[in-house]
């Protein structure tokens, strides 16, 4: 398979595309965790980001880069979630008709919200269909672009512009820690680093029941898992892609995992101690950062990847 | 009975106290709320505030206010829960020893932050002692200084502090809705809208199980009621103080009150929605606006005074 990677060029893009349409999220600190780790952390939280995450970075630069044509056929994408929201909102802000795959075992609020953005969304099952084919049929017969959640290089693209806003906000930090699902969040996340930053060291974080990329960066090939089982419901994918895994294996520190009670407790002291509502899956960098007992000093910061919760199951989590 | 009224020179003397110590929190909006009540709400953020709740302006600025000779005999505050921690917190940042009386059913992490903070904690039954009475004899008996929850002319000007940086931030505000209980915030808020944004209309809101301030507006008189049931348990006051209700009855444009379904409509939102965590009295100002249909244009502020919560009972509230 063939593709071009992004570059940092193209996260500088995607930043002036973003400027007048994302939130700049803000950097949160909490003395309390700092004392008890001896160091500095901080969160560049994107659950306060429009659609509550991240992936309205990729989602709008994908989407904004498209041709008159493509924009006037209309945009399919695939989605656990947080992808599906970005896609259906910058599909409205740039009045793009948009088709939405969604699990059918996503949260009640992601489906709520997608179609609340005016999207048609298709309803699949995780475990039984392939919806990247049910996608790549909508793109055959009906010509759709297809906008993937993380291997295109304008969505890693703009996912890298959160990183470059924090290091823009915190320039000297030494480590990042990063949730990793499919990797278009960490992939953009390197690149900026790698720029911006050379010096500091980039960490994924994946659901330690889902590891596929922690195994594939000790196999040196793409690791394909079963669907894995875990609260961390963005980052249930089942294995990188070419694009994000190469871009991973040759920057990346180290890939590390989180339990799910690693991240039940890290989002309970967001919640608690923060004030902040965090998903599970936006809790897998704090939590390979909060087990740690020690940072000696260090400036670390972490990205809070979004805050899209089913309440009443999230509530249920802090019990 | 006879005391000296604060005044806004107060409230900016506070200001120069607090500005090395306290976080000057964010103003948050929603474009969700804004369209679909069709007007600008700019919600000032106290649940960032330091200890979870503005409490920290008022007990600090009482706290650094006291003589040599009444800080190394220390302090003694009653409260339903927030006030406990200012109290203590200010005090270990001024060194200065402190008794917090606290009602036995206030929540459980309250009760464990305020001895965290290194204060020595009494536990009272909020319906059967008086823990007013209680303080009153540490002071004959043991010379400590009490630091009132709201009565004092230093903690009413600290409160105001939070109204001065929301309208310098927002400088143009029509209206503003304050949490009402024992009314420290709401009279800081009026001094300081009346000297710096005199055509903006200020309300109180309280819980409307506890709608002693209502009464005592509407009849021109202090009225006290039994102890109320509401889940704005920091909003549980019984009566209004002289000082208080002789500033309220003065500015304030009236007092609304809130349902608990009201507050569990508005903490839901900002969790779902803000993804912030707002404690129920923290939602009183709020819902006073969020059930209103048609803002007509207007820029309306609001006070979310804190966010420390129980996380399991929140949580359950989420549900």
């Amino acid at each position: 398979m063939s593709f071009t990677l992004p570059t940092f060029d193209d996260v500088l893009s995607a930043a002036q595309r973003l400027l007048p349409v994302a939130h700049r999220t803000p950097v949160l600190t909490s003395s309390t965790l700092n004392q008890r780790l001896n160091g500095q952390v901080y969160f560049k939280c994107e659950n306060f980001q429009r659609i509550g995450a991240f992936k309205f970075r990729g989602g709008y630069n994908a989407l904004a880069a498209l041709s008159p044509e493509q924009r006037r056929a209309g945009v399919v994408a695939f989605s656990s979630g947080n992808h599906a929201q970005a896609v259906a909102l910058a599909a409205r802000l740039l009045d793009v008709p948009a088709t939405i795959i969604m699990n059918s075992d996503a949260p009640a609020a992601k489906l709520a919200a997608t179609r609340g953005y005016g999207a048609t969304v298709i309803e699949c099952d995780r475990l039984t269909q392939d919806r990247t084919q049910i996608a790549q049929d909508l793109v055959d017969r009906q010509g759709l672009t297809l906008i993937p959640p993380f291997a295109h290089p304008d969505v890693i693209a703009g996912q890298g512009t959160a990183a470059r806003e924090l290091l823009e906000d915190v320039p000297d930090l030494q480590e990042l820690y990063v949730p990793l699902g499919g990797g278009g969040l960490l992939s953009g996340c390197l690149l900026t680093a790698q720029a911006m930053a050379p010096d500091c060291k980039v960490y994924g974080v994946e659901p330690l029941a889902g590891n596929d990329a922690q195994q594939s960066l000790r196999s040196g090939a793409i690791v394909k898992i079963a669907p894995p089982a875990s609260i961390a419901d963005g980052a249930l994918t089942q294995a990188l892609a070419p694009m994000t895994f190469d871009i991973i294996r040759r920057h990346v520190a180290d890939i590390l995992t989180a339990t799910d009670n690693e991240l039940i407790e890290a989002l309970r002291f967001f919640a608690g101690r923060m004030k902040i509502v965090v998903e599970p899956t936006g809790c897998l960098g704090a939590a390979a950062v909060m087990r740690q007992v020690d940072l000696q000093g260090r400036r670390v910061g972490v990205l809070i990847s979004g805050g899209n919760v089913d309440l009443a199951a999230w509530g249920r989590l802090l019990g």
